[in-house]
């Protein structure tokens, strides 16, 4: 039996905003800063010590996995960072204000592309100012792997080889994970781990800054299907919010 | 041609104590913060970027790293981290007031634990409470290697296998390799490096905060002696109040 926990980054610069943000690198916001540091805080309570951390390459999750390790007093553990942890590439919105967007393509589209698993958003420009075609993080990666845009299906697809490849490994070998990402590469993680269907997934949203905690059997599958939060309350009550926003 | 920076960590919360501190896991202080923070300042001055980033266990490094990576837009660069980086154990004197110790043994004495190269401060005993047997961080360290004091000829002895086997293959890649350690740690390296002799290596302090640049030639060895600091006067300023303590 392995444990892995997935904890999601807190509020960002953007999401104060209403800014899409995908693969631009924003930072975390005071409030973000506070609920990775009580993610830690929780990992404590629980009596969880991961053996290693795996984050993406965008700040906001490192930022996370920074102040929640700092919380707990693991600043030493081994981490290893990817690409394919990182956030849905969010295409051509990128940059964009998420009202506006609603107002100028109407509510199917903008559902569509925000929820849909197989309808990516418009590819981004290589020349916008919100491109990350020519960002020295990305610079070993063959340009036929560097997205210009993502669906969910998308994300899944390029995230499963470092699921399999990294994280497995470490599992295999005993070790507890924590692994630090964003709401769409942790959806598309749940979604293989859960066996969640294309249309299901849609209902799905994972809590920020609460760790979500997944016993693995031999197979690496859930012991408990969609695992246990560490706060369940506070991350009922974060979904919730979710479900009722707009209506 | 290989590029290796050295960034040795800012005030502790123990350096401004008086307190030895060695392999005890203090934190950062405020002012060691803003040393760290402009340490990656001066990196993006100087043009220098690096590609990987090494540091050892201890909190004061790590933080000093993600300081110095936040200042320099870097949380993406691969990171690891080993015990062979740490600073040099302090024995028996570990959790001491410096002042009280001076008294308690006579200059001399105090010195030979400070400056001598061989000779070692009495070992720590297990149940002490600045000892750091049963720390998960060396969970994985074998009884054997785990010290209860060193020398600098000790550091030397522990940290040459990481540098060979961990640094040199990074530089041989051709990355630009960025070390963030403490006083005693990159000491010894230096002493490698420039190969200083056992009596002269005495002499040498590392300030904190400013990255020093070595350039390596094909057989990782400085073109220029002693390297270049990369603010040189506040280096300088830094080295000759070391040199004025206690005049």
């Amino acid at each position: 039996m392995a444990t892995l926990v997935l904890l999601r980054h807190g509020e960002s610069e953007w999401n104060a905003k209403g800014l899409f943000t995908g693969w631009v690198d924003v930072r975390l916001s005071p409030t973000g800063e506070q609920e990775a540091a009580r993610g830690g805080r929780l990992l404590v309570e629980a009596g969880l010590r991961p053996d290693v951390v795996h984050t993406s390459l965008l700040t906001r999750a490192i930022q996370t996995a920074y102040f929640a390790l700092d919380a707990a007093d693991l600043h030493w553990l081994p981490v290893r960072r990817s690409w394919r942890l990182n956030e849905r590439h969010y295409g051509a919105l990128q940059g964009k204000n998420k009202a506006q967007t609603r107002e100028q393509y109407g509510d199917e589209q903008f559902m569509l592309w925000r929820r849909s698993y197989d309808v990516p958003p418009p590819p981004i420009a290589d020349d916008d100012e919100y491109s990350q075609v020519g960002d020295p993080r990305y610079a070993t990666l063959p340009p036929e792997l560097m997205p210009r845009t993502e669906c969910l299906k998308d994300v899944v697809a390029r995230l499963l080889p470092y699921w399999y490849d990294a994280i497995v490994p470490d599992l295999a070998a005993g070790r507890t994970v924590l692994v630090v990402a964003h709401g769409n590469s942790l959806r598309a993680l749940v979604k293989h781990l859960d066996d969640i269907g294309d249309d299901e997934i849609a209902g799905l949203n994972i809590p920020t800054g609460i760790p979500l905690r997944y016993e693995l059997d031999e197979r690496f599958r859930p012991v408990k299907p969609g695992g246990e939060y560490l706060d369940p309350e506070a991350a009922e009550a974060a979904i919730q919010a979710v479900a009722n926003q707009g209506r």
